[in-house]
């Protein structure tokens, strides 16, 4: 018998706690993304409260209008976890106890020294037909239930045991299912100009591929420091695709050059440690205003220790002067948040920390500090090296205190990219 | 005749771009906000594709479990604006031209300059019985359509239309028919303790207030190193909800103490940062596995450079010997990652920058680095002061790279406090 491949999804995020005005749905954008990539169209999503009947209520309804549904949340151990019963009683079966299940909890317990507690043995119990799906990450195993030919998944609400379940469980599962259409996407991230200055220059490109075949399709998306390009397209052929976009991609990035950081997904600490190690170059900062957010998003990319060695939090004006050697005079003529600061800084930490490259970052975050001549979001940027080279830079950003701050380690990060790239520094 | 008062509300948000990877429905967090004010409770909310009969079948799921139901977008003027149309035939009714919105639509493309293009004319027709609310700021008109004892609100998409429109023509109607009904909250924030843990303690308290009068809700919400207990309740009179839930969090409190950190919203940084302030101490830290995230998050709080000096990022070892005093022998015996090396790095730091307190993080964040003895996610924390005190704790912390900075962060935030407040460290 060949049965119809799947074409539809819906994704019911479970939890009260998405109902409050304090917390949104994230998982359903990386579950849209990779459902999109087998081909699967998602055409609705819900956030669900935690209550058996509601559950199986739009679990019910979900199956009459989607192929794959896939639920997230709603599978720990406690009484208001009810994804488990809810899917039993839309499937109408009884619950089994998995004991291999059961061991694997008990042995995550004991590996962090803990008796498991007994409620967490609820999370062994799993619906009649359904097959568990290992959790490393977490004590809650998932679902997988193939119910006639439509497919009900259920995964854990934490992102970092949803998306490797996913991953190693659902998708191969679910590939051999959705035969046939694929779509297929690439990213273009630039920094440093704003969204309105990015459409200016790449809507005139993209429009046009709304005509061509196969159909390129153009999103874009704004950050904190960050305007992205989402383009994709679908059809059969994946190769035809892959061609189209990467012509696309390398169109756009012409056009756009030097705001483009990255067409491959990584981020702007991702390029900058790849630019470092390639160069063989190590870094250390002297954060103010950030206070630990540069050093702290660089050390985000795992192996960063081959080019980082360290820095200092420098909040307090002494502590420019004692552990970065900054000239008190310099601070009392230019004030601290100034060029000349910015740049001793730079100076200060590369050569204390004996580093090939300084960075030097100084600024007003808000809301208060703010003067007529320096407001708010009044930043300055220095990267002293490699060699005698040196770099400073004056920026103001806007938004409040926490948007300032990731805006500043924006454009230090990609301060030191150009350093690092440009013509202009090198 | 006295009317049932209006008590649960749904949200659907309009829009295939919102079933894309790269959106989400963010206005539903800014109508829930709005909605639990008045009393009403969010039961459920959805994003719906632009088709009409979709979208027509979701209104009429939504009002067999809601007095209020509010759709947000798909009242543009284009072929897949569709709210209009899906309303009206939820309600059985057809279209009439509103002579006023129309001239009020041509008015506004005149004051522009510009001819009202034809297809505008598609958002003056309004569904027979329903009432037009006017949108001084774009376009599109927003729709108030009382069926019986329920509401159906209709917005524009866009925040910058959205909201206005909320505040100026939905909330005075709603105010009126939600009449005393009111919806309290409470939070109450804890770490250092798993969410079992939390919930085996918490459950048989908060079980019974199911049968209480006021009904008092509790949800359990887990994050990287913390655990939030949201506890909230409906009623008519705010006073009442207010004592019942402030009993109810003192109850949770007391049997949870010394883990609870917050019951008023504050986050773990912000406790710390009131905690130094109110004893005039200033604190710096030596990082290395979080290389920066801790007094990232201190220097969160406005305001914290009246308590924070600075620091320093040692995240190679040799920072560590140079610029805060750590014997190298030290670390040749006991390693990098140890608790004699997290003291002297606390102890260093806080002589080199003269502070009251110093903090040292030295630990494995992964994927790499790790050791039987010391597996990824061992982590020495230490405190140095306030006076001659000093507390060291080895951790071992589950997840990844981020997971285990996180919580790292978290654990030292939290010792701080211990130390600050708890009689074993004074």
């Amino acid at each position: 018998m060949v049965t119809k491949p799947l074409r539809f999804a819906e994704i019911l995020a479970v939890g009260s706690e998405l109902l409050t005005p304090f917390r949104s749905d994230t998982n359903s954008l990386y579950l849209t993304a990779r459902l999109n990539e087998l081909g699967l169209d998602v055409r609705g999503k819900s956030v669900v409260l935690d209550d058996r009947a509601t559950l199986a209520a739009a679990l019910r309804g979900a199956l009459t209008r989607a192929d794959v549904v896939v639920t997230t949340g709603g599978l720990g151990p406690t009484d208001d976890d009810v994804t488990r019963e809810a899917v039993a009683d839309v499937a109408g079966v009884a619950f089994e106890e998995d004991p291999a299940l059961l061991a694997a909890i008990e042995a995550r317990f004991a590996r962090r020294g803990i008796r498991m507690p007994s409620i967490n043995a609820r999370q062994a119990q799993v619906p009649k037909g359904a097959a568990a799906l290992e959790n490393p990450n977490g004590t809650a195993p998932g679902l997988w239930f193939k119910i006639g030919e439509q497919v009900l998944v259920a995964l854990p609400g934490p992102p970092r045991e949803l998306k490797p379940m996913f991953e190693v469980s659902v998708l191969p599962r679910l590939r051999d299912l959705c035969a046939g259409a694929v779509l297929r996407r690439r990213t273009l991230k630039t920094t440093g100009r704003s969204e309105s200055h990015v459409e200016e220059i790449a809507q005139p490109i993209y429009t046009t591929w709304l005509q061509s075949d196969p159909v390129i399709s153009t999103t874009i998306l704004a950050a904190p420091g960050q305007v992205e390009l989402h383009l994709a397209a679908q059809g059969e052929d994946a190769s035809v695709l892959d061609r189209a976009l990467d012509d696309a991609v390398h169109k756009l990035e012409a056009a756009l050059a030097p705001a483009v950081f990255s067409i491959d997904g990584r981020t702007l600490e991702e390029v900058v440690g790849a630019l470092l190690l390639e160069r063989g170059f190590k870094l250390s900062a002297a954060e103010s205003c950030t206070a630990g957010l540069l050093l702290g998003a660089l050390t985000d990319v795992s192996g960063s220790s081959a080019w980082i060695e360290g820095g200092v939090v420098a909040y307090a004006n002494e502590v420019k002067v004692q552990a970065l050697d900054v000239p008190a005079a310099l601070i009392d003529t230019h004030g601290a948040v100034s060029e000349p600061v910015a740049q001793a800084m730079a100076d200060g930490v590369r050569r204390r920390l004996k580093t090939d490259l300084g960075v030097g970052i100084t600024g007003i975050a808000g809301p208060t500090g703010g003067t007529e001549a320096k407001p708010v979001g009044t930043v300055a940027l220095a990267v002293s090296g490699p060699g005698d080279r040196s770099v400073v830079r004056m920026v103001r950003l806007p938004g409040d205190r926490t948007t300032v701050r990731r805006m500043a380690v924006q454009a230090a990060l990609d301060l030191i990219r150009r350093v690092l790239t440009d013509a202009d520094y090198n």
